[in-house]
């Protein structure tokens, strides 16, 4: 691709908004190596497909030569980012923080070149920030531009308290930019807010105001929220090929193209394609399928890809038994059938296991049981446990 | 006084309001040596009656032997207390305020007993403070809370731009009472808001919440506003014995049984019958006489007090010159009126002067001058200036 190419698709694949996209395009052509920061709040202990909408967007900054400044609030994380809560966070200690901080990094590895990364922590600045250093910073802004927030706002309006602390959040975010000199920043829409405070600061410090890249929420597989860990709607960058490849099968179709555009490395020309092709009445399975390898391929490798799909077919489609199924040994007697499938972990509560009874949602050795009271014979021969259509289990005696 | 009407005398005389008296009453009877708290914001060059209100009121707990913490607000001062401005406040090195409190300590030494206060800096405790404990600080409060203060209120209404490190004065002030462990704090009715706030954060820090003892705001000389610096209508604590004096002679009537309760030692059952005597017809002068002496024997001594009395005496009531004049040595040739009242700081301004002038408020030698053309012939003989009833000048030919 011409490079004027390359950056018209790095500035608009999948793209939300750009605080400015003249200005970042300007500086993208000048030939100068850009700093693009990348805050993170290092809370979250499992990345997903939502998180890697961002991460490989910098990693095409990266591709084009750019350093990404991996920013982690070691300081800003103990007290709490109060996006998206709609209570006053508590604080943590800087261990709790620092933990979590080094496992998020070995799973960003997963995207980005981790070896060309400018890893930071904010801790470096305002661990020996003083309180007069601070109220300093923060007599750099109003309070009433910081209740803007859309957030404080909804929890003023339900009279929920805010803490005197939470909205000094977005003055230190917009100082970390000022830092570490950053030309742009990609983040989710949710960030919005804290980084524009930065443009201001930064004018102030002498800087050209860094520009904001923002992408969107990845919607999850419920296909109404967007992906989240508390919602168990995720697909995690970490699952295991059958795990990933399975999800995805379980998309709603509408979400299939946002996928594709966001989440692999399809070209727009292709995805514009399948579109027409499914619009002309192709079964969207297929792209499905196609989406799943993608993904596979991307978080494992295309082996990994082929046989999770192969896995999936036979279950799936052909109706067979997965090629390995996990094992427990059990002392032999009968069981229970709902007591079984709760010890066993195949359901989450006793009643909940007898709803997937009575609605036929398990089998055992191919046959449905749908009597809440059966027992099942533990004897020499193995059995076979399947819920649903993709948790299985091999219960063998001891 | 028996020691229950002393404290009676304490709690009750001229105070506007105690949290909670009952509290405080008790704490007093207990034998304890209380610390009572007094921070101030050492922005004021000079001290006058409307700080003595308070002053006084410590000087009595220093009488029952308690000891007076005298908190110079050396860190907080550097921002601003936002109380009564209605605009955000510029920053002040820390220079500039320990000039400041340097100046302060001198004056208060003319009602407290200095060799007794405990004088502390809350730069002792908040120097040391890290970006982090001010933050740790500050989620102990709410925005909410801190923006409840009247003063924040009414500049939000009047859409004034609140600095985002306002809100958090009240906190550190907070904040103060907890590292002096004070018990009652004196203050004027706008730092209640403030020394609320100390009450909850002494109680999570383990210590019996402080009692506050509400004075009232001292009425100036207009009889309208509080007695202030900027406002032209005060009488200042280091004036000369007969301005001070001349300055309560043209006290409202209505202001004299305030000023006799809040800044005088004169007995309450004295102040009573003078009251009487006044509503039965006595004249107001003669009380006001008597308010005069008092406050000139209080910051100076009886016989300035005698002094300053006789020569109001011989220069209002029987229409004399002072007994002594300033003098000043000019060349000796004719000036213009106006611009010799301003040369010699006698009128602020050319047109004030012009004014004074056509007013009938300017006399040379005893007569009045209307003219303000008028050309003052300075010859041998020294000539005396009188501009209103008080300032009086010798001007003689060098």
């Amino acid at each position: 691709m011409p490079k004027t190419d390359v950056i018209s698709e790095l500035l608009d694949r999948g793209v939300s908004e750009i605080i400015s996209r003249e200005e970042l395009e300007k500086k993208l052509l000048s030939g100068k190596k850009l700093r693009v920061k990348h805050g993170i709040d290092p809370t979250a202990a499992d990345l997903h497909l939502g998180y890697s909408v961002i991460y490989r967007k910098l990693r095409k900054f990266q591709e084009l030569g750019h350093t990404v400044v991996f920013l982690i609030g070691s300081f800003t994380a103990r007290f709490g980012d109060p996006t998206d809560k709609n209570a006053a966070r508590r604080m943590r200690t800087k261990e709790e923080v620092e933990e979590t901080a080094k496992n998020y990094i070995k799973q960003v590895a997963k995207i980005l070149d981790v070896k060309k990364l400018e890893i930071r922590y904010n801790g470096e600045w305002f661990d020996k920030f003083s309180a007069e250093d601070l109220l300093r910073l923060m007599s750099e802004f109003t309070v009433a531009r910081m209740l803007e927030r859309d957030m404080f706002q909804e929890r003023q309006k339900k009279g929920q308290d805010i803490g005197l602390h939470e909205p000094v959040y977005p003055a230190l975010q917009a100082y970390d930019s000022v830092m570490l000199k950053s030309d742009v920043t990609v983040i989710g829409n949710d960030q919005k807010f804290n980084e524009l405070q930065a443009r201001p600061l930064q004018k102030s410090a002498g800087q050209t105001p860094q520009d904001i890249m923002i992408m969107p929420l990845l919607i999850g597989m419920d296909g109404k929220r967007k992906m989240g860990q508390s919602l168990g709607n995720y697909i995690g960058l970490s699952e295991p090929p059958e795990e990933q490849y399975g999800k995805i099968m379980s998309l709603p179709d509408k979400l299939l193209f946002q996928y594709f555009e966001l989440c692999t490395d399809v070209s727009s020309t292709e995805i514009q394609k399948m579109r027409e092709a499914m619009k002309e009445g192709s079964n969207p399975k297929n792209f499905k399928m196609r989406l799943g390898r993608e993904i596979v391929t991307l978080y494992h490798d295309g082996v990994a890809a082929r046989n999770a799909e192969a896995e999936f077919v036979k279950i799936f489609q052909k109706g067979e038994k997965p090629t390995d199924i996990e094992e427990k040994k059990l002392p032999t007697k009968s069981y229970d059938i709902c007591e079984l499938l709760v010890a066993m972990q195949l359901a989450p509560s006793k009643s909940e296991a007898r709803r997937l009874v009575t609605q036929g949602g398990v089998k055992i050795e191919g046959e449905k049981i749908e009597d809440p009271f059966y027992v099942v014979p533990l004897a020499k021969k193995p059995l076979v446990i399947q819920v649903g259509k993709r948790k299985f289990l091999k219960i063998r005696s001891q």
